[in-house]
């Protein structure tokens, strides 16, 4: 089908396209417009594959491209650079020169090492999101970040990649486990938080109907995240400055991940937790209402989504993990907290022993 | 000492200036105004460390800066990306954030991989060049391509990261062994076949002295070969097009390296070959005049350069590693060959039959 919804990402010669609707992954013609070069791989995973990896072959197929496929094992734990290394034994193996086009089919975890693999494969190929995740199409696919885990520390070994265009197709979301459908909506209601108070409000009347898959809902979901997120990346691309908004609630959020085991707690579940802290310590210096940290628990709450740091999780285990954070400056951590429902700010200037108390009773 | 030449590669925001002068390592503030952030992270290798790691440790004590130091095993087979991982190993475990600058202090397989650390490292930190061999004064650490080999082919991992500033300190060349001057001296000689007949006759006239290690003069190759390599970078960053002529030899030269084990060929030697090899086919399509070939193989011979093709490369050797090369497209491998002298481009367009004799009888 045509899509639903069309927007550009803009920047200026890396700019592209996002296509939302249903059933876009049997519109060969949306895909193949924008291979480039004669090769293709393709990188999935376990999961997804069985799934979807047919109907983007049957594309493939239609224009006679050349394809190879890598399967990786699911899950945030092969993240890492070795996972990278075996697309790059396939794309030598088989020969794609720096012509082949890279297809990140599957959720946030593919897209970010398919997208490296193809950041750093010759100095740089071309590569194509198919989101399969309600997380992926609202976030991680959009803006260019790519990258895999350390075991110090997340998403610490990167580049900064855009794709060709993102295909986001709705209808991969009718096989998603009800927990990565919630995993996902931690993101969308982060746009609510950080910059849009009418999105916030549009959520909380339509939470029931959008977790039960409404098709037009969630696309409009979808579309009012991406415009977010291409609105901020188009202003600030490498993150100098108003794009680390995005990450309300990632800093804590990371933090867990990392401390229970990556995959223990998906991400979503991580930054769901980590935006109540975060408006936790807004509150606490009386830069937000109440109400606002009450609507964030019960939205998240509705949605399944944890709001409480888990048990495991002292002040020592947030401080040590927080400390290596990207977004730490000369030793001082930058947080992303709340100035009111729909403005977030990054800053250093936050008492210190209001942390503690958010670490500690949250 | 002050530098004897500056010259900046216009790159946007990303341009950046290179100081070539004797003594400029003694010379703290020229490094220490280009240094961002809050720490430092020396790169270099075992034969640069004892030399000069203390000169650049007394510049940043001179202010203050706290810096770490990873010291790397000497020689192109430790271009891997286990190199890049001790970098990024010790970027963590001793705290250094997205602010932080990592300095290569050494040759082009030390500059390669610190700069592609500093590419990858938290989505991209600064780095400062501070080449210390011919080689890489004249050629790996302008431009910003970083990268390491993968066991199936030199490079193929990688990406375009610019420095902030590049420092060739001419007296670290009076510790360079003699091989390793010859060796830089194939890319200071490449620039006069590709772009500058001029230069080429000055090189011709010039050389015995400049073997001597005459210092003026050798501050003026420096000069000329950065200034070309900056032009042809400032027109096309990515090497979408005319950049590719900078490859010239490199092909065959990249075949040689790769099929004699990295580091028994040094890459100059590899090049100076591979130039023999482009010309020769040149010739052989009377594209150019036999003496444009004549001239180059006494100048390469005079700089105490190999020209011939080493008796273990067979046809099949050189086209099995040829076709995975960067510059291959839809299957045909692309050369860098010569119309003239002073005059280079990139073609698909010559007689497999005539290359197959320049394999064979070069």
């Amino acid at each position: 089908m045509n899509p639903l919804h069309q927007l550009n990402v803009e920047l200026g010669d890396r700019s592209y396209p996002i296509f939302i609707g249903k059933q876009l992954l049997d519109n060969s013609q949306l895909l193949t417009d924008y291979i480039k070069g004669s090769s293709v791989v393709i990188v999935t995973n376990t999961t997804v594959a069985p799934l979807y990896l047919n109907k983007v072959i049957q594309s493939l197929d239609s224009v006679k491209m050349r394809y190879d496929t890598v399967i990786l094992e699911d899950g945030e734990s092969f993240k890492t650079m070795s996972s990278v290394e075996s697309i790059i034994d396939i794309l030598l193996k088989n020969r794609h020169d720096r012509n082949t086009t890279l297809i990140a089919l599957g959720g946030g975890v593919v897209g970010d090492i398919a997208g490296f693999a193809a950041a750093i494969y010759q100095r740089g190929v071309h590569f194509i999101q198919i989101p399969t995740t309600l997380l992926s199409q609202v976030d991680s696919s959009v803006g260019g970040k790519t990258g895999v885990n350390h075991p110090a520390g997340k998403n610490m070994i990167g580049a900064f990649h855009q794709p060709q265009c993102v295909i986001a197709d709705t209808s991969t979301l009718d096989t998603l486990p009800e927990r990565e459908l919630s995993a996902g909506f931690a993101e969308v209601i982060k746009y609510g938080l950080i910059h849009d108070a009418e999105f916030f409000d549009w959520l909380e009347i339509n939470i029931e109907q959008l977790m039960q898959r409404d098709y037009k809902l969630l696309s409009q979901a979808i579309l009012t995240s991406c415009q977010t997120k291409a609105d901020i990346v188009a202003i600030d691309e490498k993150e100098s400055g108003l794009r680390a908004i995005l990450n309300l609630g990632h800093t804590f959020g990371h933090a867990i991940e990392s401390a229970m085991g990556y995959g223990n707690w998906l991400h979503g579940e991580a930054v769901a937790t980590g935006m109540v802290m975060a408006a936790d310590l807004s509150e606490r210096h009386q830069w937000i209402d109440p109400s606002v940290k009450q609507r964030t628990i019960k939205l998240l709450t509705k949605t399944g989504l944890p709001v409480k740091s888990p048990v495991e999780m002292t002040i020592n285990k947030y401080m040590d993990i927080m400390a290596i954070d990207k977004k730490v400056d000369r030793g001082i951590i930058k947080l992303v907290l709340l100035k009111k429902l729909g403005k977030a700010i990054i800053s250093a200037d936050y008492d210190p022993l209001l942390l503690q108390k958010t670490l500690l009773e949250s």
